[in-house]
Formats: structure tokens, C-alpha cells, sequence
């Protein structure tokens, strides 16, 4: 498939599983859909034309794909989608037996003073990334708020485009949802070495100008900037669920069980506005992520065309990429564990990429964090060299249940220019099983 | 610890075990130990010089290294080994408790006429490497015969230095023990492109020149060569072992049991010269990878050191690397599963390392093998970006008995510059499902 979101991912399944079901999708976008995380590069350049992060109308076999159509009402008694064209503006009712909410997210501004002045970009939106590109030719100053994976991958294209850049992050680290302190310095010193300025455990206070910015106060500091950019995270797009009456779960996005079935049976929600659940805590969380869309679209679609998929849950496998570093982790951080109350132990090791004697060996950090109690692997932070690969077999490890021990033992390949004879993973394990 | 033999591992790994054990280490060699993956990238060139491989001594804490040293023979009634001091020439004996063999392998040289001229190298010790090194400078022309691993990595490292380079392999396709012929067929496109010339399906009948190799004698055909390198595998060396009495398996490798232990209990055996279990014929196999030499080691020198560790087997997770592709396997290939009788289904995918909008994505082919009863993964192979972290992760849903659908459904992933938004493997495990 690979249609890169939730919705389009469940029309396509339900019409895989069920050939005689009737699969419409209502799409109120004048394309169907888009490359939200591409836009970083969009606007570092490595992308060459924003537009070739739209796709514009996918030929999705057995599926009815209505662009330009706004979804408005929901009637679950009489199970009729009402919805708009957007051009001629006329109204009409969809009837449906099985409905799919894959109505995404909404980029969050902080509520400070100033967030409407102009030069002030949230960047989610295919518009967003023009706005900011349309900005940059006549802009030397750049505050990006949030050093989430957006946000330093922002920071990374601007400084590379010549801008003078501010990253301003309120936690005590950068990325602060995937890695904890003692990893994020490492991805800090190559911000910090790339020529960005970096500022942690600082609260933006006001945007400060007249009709456009021209300043970012933060806690005792005013920082001086053309643009600001507000990467600092998503929020569940539940307006058209609300109003139907569906329930909300205690992060704000749909509750949904794990067939992705939110409260009226016939309904369910699948991708950013979909409430999901952490494999270890059992707890609800906000997953947002498009790989996450795309796995819920899945189940949700197969299940709404009359089949039984089960969406267990998720670790929030994540990467980013900036100043040159391969970013990922997957599960809990030390920090996360610690709030949950979790009893954990931790360690960090540092090895190479390649054998010492070869050219081009790189650093690669690995941070392990497993169960006290059950000895069982629950996170895992890798930066350098195949850091996504690493946090995908870290994911599988920690799905499947696996102790340290089990993972100090796995199976690994080696050729030098490639990798090491000891597998950086393993390396790691044996770190941790040493503190156990 | 890193140290990249069976022995070197084993020593560390019974000290770290147990710190009252008294461990030593016997090795003919003047040095400890060597990185024979690395010969053909100092033959290419990118290791710049060939004893950049070597280790001289590494300290090794609690571990008595006796090198230049050869073990003679062991008493296994008296619990002694006969050693020779192989510069005094004086012999000595060692008594031990616990004996732990990890003699290796040698290089085999194929039966045929003319292997003992001139200029016809093996590829598996530094003195080999240095030989060949010595000879290229007068060499246009050469013959490599196997196209295993090594064979291709030193066909490509004899084309990057300019020489005229054939490679003849006597099984249907390159790489035969990873690939199955629809995914070698990519890697032979990439040889020939890089002016390798590839000659499969065809036994080499002769070696011929006076004194110094001239050609090469295949099926039918004639080939200039001014060296000829014999890359056609190597063979466990069990000569110490066979002396002592202890019993050979049917690979005629040292017969261990799933402790590693040999036909007498107080010995032993690890690396290359010891038998290993395939993981899913449960059938007796070969390994000979650095890798399992050390993952061996470590159980051979905890149990010998009164632990009691388990080694359960292998899936021959193996990664190359030539013409600028990387080409990974683990399991069984398709071929490999129909020679035990195993009823199966398999599937090749094509798709790309980084979304189509990227610049510098690159094609990754997946060629995923399942067993047709219970469903279960039971080999896979990948050429290209990411392939022996992608192998990793295939070898451990192997070995947790994960079937296609598990497969299909792994949590991984994504970010643009890194990779694409659904993982080659999930679409590798999707498409095997339609097949099912």
C-alpha cells in the first residue's frame, strides 16, 4: 500500500479484505494526502519542490475517494455522514453501515502572547511549509519553540540555509520524549557544533512586534528573530467525534478498544485523533506518529469491512534526523519508566559504527532500560549508524517479552564495512546485565 | 569485551564468570589474534595497511596469553596439554581442569591440478593478504575462484585496484549458501556492471602455467590469470581434537552438545573447528562467522568456567559486502528449505530505502521464506541499504518462532532522510500473505 496515513491506509484494507464492500473516503483537502514529515527537508532543501510531498489523487482500487468534501455532521442513529462540497458548498448525506475516523491532528501554538503575529508558523500543514519558505528570503533570525523531532530537524534545514537559529526547548533536554539527558547531550554538542543555539528549561513568555515578530521573550532572555516556528507538537482532531458523542479518552483523542472501535459500535477512529495504548504501562497514550497511522489504519479498516484485527498497542518507535546524527528509541525512557513508577535499571554505552581499523567508523550510542523486577528489556535510545533498524529489532525485543539476557544473546551478521564483530545492541545488553 | 575469536572470547568470558579460575590461553601465532574479515578491504585498499588487522596482545584482565605457542597434544586421561615453545622448540605440559578447544579452520584449496603454482593464493591469514599484496603489482589479470562472502568482497577489491577480475562459482548463482537465484541475479548485475566478469554453473578443471600460474581451465573455456585466488571456503581444524580421540560430527567438525561440550566432558569446543545446530532443520551445520565464534565462545568459557550457559543453535546470519551493495541473510533461503524437504512459501519484494520524493533513495529488494504449514518465518535475504540490521531483526522473529502475520505486523520507524513509511520487511511480510 503505502498510502502514508490512517485514512487512506483503512480504505484501502477494508476494500483488500472485503472485495463487495462500498469504500468512500471524505477528504475535505483538494488532494488526498500529503508528506507531514517530509516538510522539515521541504524547507532545508533536500526536497526540491514542496509539492512533491502531495499525493494528489492515488488511484486506490475499489475505493470512492471524495475530495473537496467536508465531513460535518454525524448522525450515529440514522448513520448518515453528512458532508459538504467545498466548492459549490452544497450539502448531503452519506449513509454508511461501518464509519472510520481518521480525522488526524492540529498543530498546537502555545497560548503566549503574540503566537498570531505575523512570521509566527506552526509547520504541519502543506500551506504551513509554504508560508514559512515564501518568509525565509527576507529572514536572518530564527527561533524554533520545541526541540521535539520536528523541531530539531527544522532547526537542522534553517541553519544549513544560512539563518541564525535559536532552538528553545522548556524540558531539560532536547527530544525529551524519546531520549533521556545522558543521550540528549550527545544530539546538544552537534546542534550546538552545527551553529545552533540551544536553550533548554526556559519557557517561551510573549512574541514580541508590531504586526510581525521581532522578538522571542523567554524566561530573562530576549532573543531577537524575523520567524519563529512552533514545533511544539500536535493535538487530536476530535471535533467532528465530539460532536457526535463519542466518547474521549484522558489524553483528549478518541477512546477507541483494541479492534480500534471507539463507543458507538459501528464507528472507529484510527491514526493522530485515536487514543492509543502503551505496550508496557497498558496505559492510554498519544501516539501520533504516521507509522503508527498507517498500522492503525490497517486494523481499522479490515475490522469496519467485517474482520477481526486487534491493534495491541504501541512504543512510540520514533527517528529523527539532525546535524548529520541518526536519532531513534522505542518504548520508555529512564525518565518516562521513572514517572511511571516503573523500578528500572539503565545504562549508556558508547561504541563504533565499524571496526577501528576501517575508515569512516562513527560513534554509536546505545541506551538500554529494562524491568528490575522481570529483568525484561522496556526501552531503548539509539544514536548513529542504522538507529531506526536498531529501535525496530529493540521494538520486536520488547514486544516479544525478551530479558536482557535473552538480548545479550541474539543472532547478528558482520562485515567491516558495514559493522563491528560485536553488535552494538549486544554490547549494551551486556553493559546492563553487568548492573543487574 | 571484543576481542572477535571463539578463544579470546571464551578466556575472557570464563575470567569475567568466575575470577578464581586460573585461564590461560595457548596460540601458535606470535600474535593473539587477527581480523580475517578485513583481508579483502586491505587488499582493496580501504584498510591502509594489511597489520592494522592484527592484535598484538590485547590485555586481557585475569588471562595468561602464552603466544608462539602451539598446542601438541592432550592427555585427556592425565587432564594435560602437551605444549612447544615454537622458538626454544621446548615442550612443556599445561594441566587443566577444563580444557576449551577453538583451533578454528583452514583454508581450503580445491583438488585440481596446478593449485600448488605460483601466485595461487587463499584468502584466510594475514601471511595470505600479505602474499597477495605482494604479488598484485605485476598482476593485470586475475581469477577468483568461489563466489561466497569472500570472494565477491575480493573480486571487487581487485577490480577497485584495476585488475582485469573473473569469478567463477560452480553452483548456479553467486552467493549460494545467503541467496536464492532471483535475489543473486541482482547482485551479479551489480559485478558485471562494476566489469567483474561472472561465470557461474562451471567447475574450474585445472590451474595451469610453469612454475607461476598462466590460466585457468574452466568447463570449456581457457582464462588468462596472472594470480588466482581460491576462495572457496574453509574446513574446521579438528587435528588436535581427532588426535585426542574426541568424537567428529557429520560435518566433520567437533561434536559438541548444546553446552558446547565435546565427546569428554572436561572439553570444550567453540568457533569454526565446532559443530553448531541449525536452529530450524535442528540438524548439524557449519557456522564458520566470526560471529558465532564469539556468541560460542562466550558459552564455551562460562560453562568452563562452572557455568551454565546454553548455546542453542544458528541461522548463519551473514551480511557482505561488494560493488557498493550490502547483502545480508539469515535462516533458510528458498533452495536451502527445499533440500530438507521443508514445504514452503516465498516472496521478493522490490521497493525503495527512502520515500520517492527523497533524493538518494535507493532500491532494497527483500526475498522473505515462510513455511507453508505453520506459517512461520523461517529465512530471509536483503540487498541494500540497512540490510544486516534488517537481517538482525529477521533473525530474531525467526528465532522467536514469529509467523508472517506476526511479521507483517511490527512496529517500526520513519523519518524521510532515513527511510520510507512503511518498513521493507512489512512490505515484504504483506505481500508473502497474499501468497498464503
Amino acid at each position: 500500500m503505502g498510502f502514508q496515513s490512517a485514512g487512506l491506509t483503512a480504505a484501502a484494507a477494508a476494500h483488500l479484505f472485503n472485495r463487495e464492500a462500498k469504500v468512500a473516503v471524505v477528504e475535505r483537502r483538494t488532494y488526498a494526502t500529503y508528506h507531514p514529515c517530509g516538510l522539515p527537508f521541504a524547507i532545508g532543501g533536500e526536497v526540491r519542490d514542496i509539492h512533491q510531498l502531495v499525493e494528489f489523487a492515488p488511484k486506490i482500487s475499489g475505493v470512492n475517494l471524495l475530495l473537496g468534501t467536508e465531513a460535518k455532521f454525524i448522525d450515529t442513529k440514522a448513520k448518515t455522514l453528512e458532508v459538504q462540497d467545498l466548492k459549490t458548498l452544497k450539502k448531503s448525506k452519506i449513509t454508511y453501515d461501518k464509519l472510520i475516523l481518521a480525522t488526524g491532528s492540529l498543530a498546537l501554538k502555545s497560548p503566549i502572547p503574540g503566537v498570531d503575529l505575523e512570521n509566527v508558523f506552526t509547520i504541519q500543514t502543506i500551506k504551513d511549509g509554504e508560508d514559512i519558505l515564501v518568509a525565509l528570503p527576507r529572514a536572518k533570525k530564527v527561533v524554533v519553540i520545541g526541540a521535539g523531532p520536528i523541531g530539531v530537524e527544522v532547526a537542522w534545514a534553517l541553519v544549513r540555509r544560512g539563518l541564525e537559529v535559536t532552538l528553545v526547548e522548556m524540558q531539560p533536554s532536547v527530544l525529551p520524549g524519546m531520549l533521556d539527558p545522558d543521550m540528549s547531550d550527545v544530539v546538544v554538542d552537534s546542534l550546538t557544533k552545527s551553529g545552533i543555539k540551544t536553550i533548554c528549561s526556559r519557557k517561551v513568555r510573549e512574541i514580541r512586534g508590531e504586526g510581525s515578530v521581532d522578538s522571542v521573550v523567554i524566561d530573562g532572555e530576549n532573543i531577537p528573530a524575523d520567524i519563529v516556528i512552533m514545533a511544539v507538537g500536535v493535538k487530536p482532531d476530535v471535533e467532528l467525534a465530539a460532536r457526535a458523542g463519542l466518547r474521549l479518552g484522558p489524553t483528549n483523542a478518541i477512546a477507541v478498544d483494541e479492534h480500534l472501535r471507539t463507543s458507538d459500535p459501528d464507528i472507529f477512529a484510527a491514526g493522530d485523533c485515536a487514543e492509543a495504548r502503551c505496550l508496557i504501562t497498558n496505559r492510554p497514550v498519544l501516539s501520533q506518529l504516521a507509522t503508527t497511522a498507517i498500522r492503525m489504519g490497517k486494523v481499522a479498516g479490515i475490522n469496519a469491512a467485517g474482520g477481526d484485527e486487534k491493534f495491541e498497542g504501541v512504543l512510540n518507535t520514533v527517528v529523527t534526523s539532525t546535524c548529520g546524527l541518526e536519532i531513534a528509541s522505542t518504548g520508555l525512557t529512564a525518565n518516562a519508566a521513572k514517572s511511571s513508577a516503573i523500578d528500572i535499571v539503565a545504562t549508556r554505552v558508547r561504541t563504533m559504527s565499524k571496526p577501528h581499523y576501517f575508515p569512516g567508523a562513527e560513534p554509536i550510542f546505545v541506551k538500554l532500560v529494562a524491568s528490575g523486577e522481570e529483568r525484561k528489556v522496556i526501552g531503548g535510545q539509539i544514536i548513529g549508524d542504522g538507529a531506526a533498524e536498531r529501535a525496530n529489532l529493540l521494538a520486536l525485543a520488547i514486544k516479544q517479552g525478551m530479558t536482557v539476557d535473552e538480548l545479550s544473546r541474539i543472532e547478528y551478521c558482520y562485515t567491516p564495512p558495514v559493522s563491528d564483530s560485536i553488535e552494538p545492541i549486544v554490547i549494551a545488553a551486556e553493559a546492563l546485565l553487568r548492573r543487574m
